[in-house]
């Protein structure tokens, strides 16, 4: 008998890889944060003796979920900022609040608002995009949660860096704090193209491909973007100034990519690019749809994010994944792209996207053990058929019940164990009422 | 001091009626089923001794959701059907297993479980349409739901009825039996313009003239639908041949209108019918989107409906309120419909459809108390700055707290008090098993 820490025995397993699989009356075996087997419950209850046994008879077991994007630190913005297209959401609404209220304080808490919201919703991996990037790796690290920090690189000087070179600065530098963390990130999240000279882009690109960090940018998020370099010509559209300046390569993660054209879509294909497909966000802020059965049908990988909470405006990756499938089915209806794929889509894709498909993504022996358990003994998820089905079409965060990063257990029972919510829930409160102008500190 | 039976305070209650509002502190008294008053909390208590005092502190307090078209009884088929299309959906998966399971234990089991979903994530009230139908109203009965049973229509015989005389023939029965029920009432439900001939359409619309029963009917689900008449002659789309027979009045509630052209709009505007969009089950079985938007211009009464759990596959209306409210502004990026307004839809508008506008759908008093009250004390709800953003764009089924209809409290705490749900969800198991071909009846 093999001692390992912890036994998870679940009504089924979902590993993703291999693919389109929902095993009956699995177990996955952990130790020391890491998956050790996954087989028949019958044949790991002979093989293991585990530290604890832990039985999830009506549940799915699947990999946590990773979003691909997201803006933690804005969380504090939810539901304040609601203009109908994203020029005035940003200029009008977000910028005067971040500019009034952004500080390190500010980061803090709403990133650990975040990691709360994405935790109970069954993520166990992030990809972020905010200044005071460094608070924003710390309160990962503190939450025990994976991350891969996205070390923003403007031109234009903010609260946080003067220049683009004291944010590759401040980049490189986190790089080095983390090198050896076994759970956070640093990576290169040049804002967007045209954010960015030439020069910067080309700075950027050599950083990431000298640290093999990836780069994750927002590209193409509206019409204008796509071909905001000369607009009349096609061969200088957006995508086809990042390929001249080398910057398509598997390294980089385009975020949105809700207008691309052909020539796009072979350019993207050709470099190995991600892309990650935020749904809500992009309606939500009347952008329109990201084309994802045709992505997908180029070769190019495809993962999910929520993007801010202040434009989606919750970071749940469940109603994510059933709005992306949904759409698909809608607008793409020739497209098929199944349950099981989609789950794929909101796990192992987005390992790949940030480069940490070696090791987390999918239930494999060796890997993190970055596992969440879904509840389907509901009135809404019964009966089952297929349970990734139930996932993408019928489950809500609630049937959430456990999530572990790299084997540490951060939600039992569907309530988190090492986060103080009640503490958490009033500063919340408190900063909300600041930045409505309901709070003493609001009055300014 | 008067009186009530009960006073539910809440931290903010939004009664849809006045439009757009969300009273801070305020509270409701309810008495014999019925609201009595809606007051500021400090002013409520002055005036009325509860039996019982409910305090709500970070909930919202509104009518519940009027889920204004459902096929209930095909609950238990949810996720048993998942081809691309409508037509195949239908014909190749939906319909063999119906003709192989369905009786009135099917119904009532399906019905049952599907009342459990809507009442957990705050539904008061919804409008059916399914084969059996007085076993579907003898189930809302018991639960203590309010519905409005349809009555299927159609040429063909069935399992249920040999002819379309017999089915309405039932349909009177059962508006006779439920004549004097506070909670349900029986309408008609003629299946879809290409399943009935005029003679029957005709026949359905003198019944209801004369009874004042509304008709709820799916219309222009497909594209195919829209132009079923002569494709030809845009003269003889459906809606021209509806209008023709007379059907189009206040009392018909069409369901669907995907594919809707601007002489079918106006058609229907002139003829003050009443539509119910079902943006998850028309995206889910590749039909597109109805231009909301569009017909709410032209001044139709747009209700929100979860159509049934085979193709939705849910019956949350939180859910399907955040769908149709991203969906319009991703795709009709110039419209906008403000959060408060998607709530009335989910409400009053029902009530509007479904003739029941003077007894339900708002917080008014003399109305009936059907009220659910959702908590927005968790991570992915705070902060608050106007709690109708945050239940139309960031709340989940699970932060519904409290559901009343008539005034008695039938979840509480998140949990149904007049359920056995061990026993729905094992009656649910047995039947997923069977049908699935697993369970021992299900092997024939």
């Amino acid at each position: 008998m093999q001692t390992v820490d912890f036994l998870i025995s679940a009504r089924w397993v979902i590993p993703i890889e291999p693919a389109g699989v929902a095993l009956e009356a699995h177990s996955v075996a952990v130790h020391q944060g890491r998956i050790v087997a996954i087989a028949p419950t019958a044949e790991a209850l002979g093989r293991f003796a585990p530290g604890q046994h832990i039985e999830r008879p009506s549940h799915v077991l699947l990999p946590g979920f990773v979003n691909a994007h997201t803006h933690a630190g804005m969380t504090l913005l939810r539901g304040a900022a609601e203009a109908a297209t994203l020029d005035r959401w940003l200029s009008e609404e977000v910028r005067p609040l971040e500019q009034r209220w952004m500080d390190p304080e500010y980061v803090r808490d709403g990133t650990a608002l975040a990691i709360a919201d994405m935790l109970t919703s069954g993520t166990t991996c992030f990809a972020d995009m905010h200044l005071f990037a460094e608070i924003s790796a710390q309160a990962a690290a503190e939450a025990g949660m994976r991350a891969a920090i996205g070390v923003p690189v403007l031109d234009a000087p903010t609260i946080w860096a003067d220049s683009a070179g004291e944010c590759l600065e401040k980049g490189l530098k986190l790089h080095d704090e983390y090198r050896d963390d076994p759970l956070v990130t640093a990576v290169l999240a040049p804002h967007a193209p045209e954010a960015l000279s030439d020069e910067t882009l080309m700075r950027v690109r050599r950083a990431a491909d000298e640290l093999e960090m990836p780069m994750t940018m927002h590209v193409n998020e509206t019409a204008e973007q796509a071909c905001a370099d000369v607009p009349a010509d096609p061969a200088r559209r957006t995508i086809a100034r990042l390929e001249r300046l080398g910057m398509l390569s598997p390294l980089l993660v385009a975020v949105h990519a809700v207008h691309v054209d052909a020539a796009d879509l072979e350019r993207l294909a050709r470099g190995g690019v991600h892309v990650v497909h935020c749904p809500q966000s992009n309606l939500k802020l009347g952008n329109g749809v990201c084309p994802v059965p045709q992505l997908r049908a180029q070769g190019i990988n495809v993962a999910l994010g929520t993007d801010g909470a202040a434009s989606n405006n919750d970071l749940d990756m469940l109603a994510e994944l059933r709005t992306a499938a949904l759409l698909a089915r809608g607008l793409f209806p020739q497209a098929t792209v199944s349950a099981h794929e989609w789950l794929e889509v909101a796990t192992l894709n987005g390992a790949r996207a940030l480069g940490l498909s070696e090791s987390i993504g999918s239930i494999a022996p060796g890997k993190w053990a970055d596992l969440c358990c879904i509840d389907l003994d509901r009135p809404q998820t019964q009966p089952v058929y297929d349970p990734a089905v139930q996932i993408v079409y019928s489950a809500s965060r609630d049937q959430v019940s456990d999530v572990w990063v790299a084997g540490r257990a951060l939600v039992t029972d569907g309530t988190p164990t090492r986060i103080d919510l009640t503490g958490l829930m009033e500063r919340a409160r408190r900063w909300g009422a600041r930045i409505a102008g309901r709070g003493t500190s609001g009055s300014a």
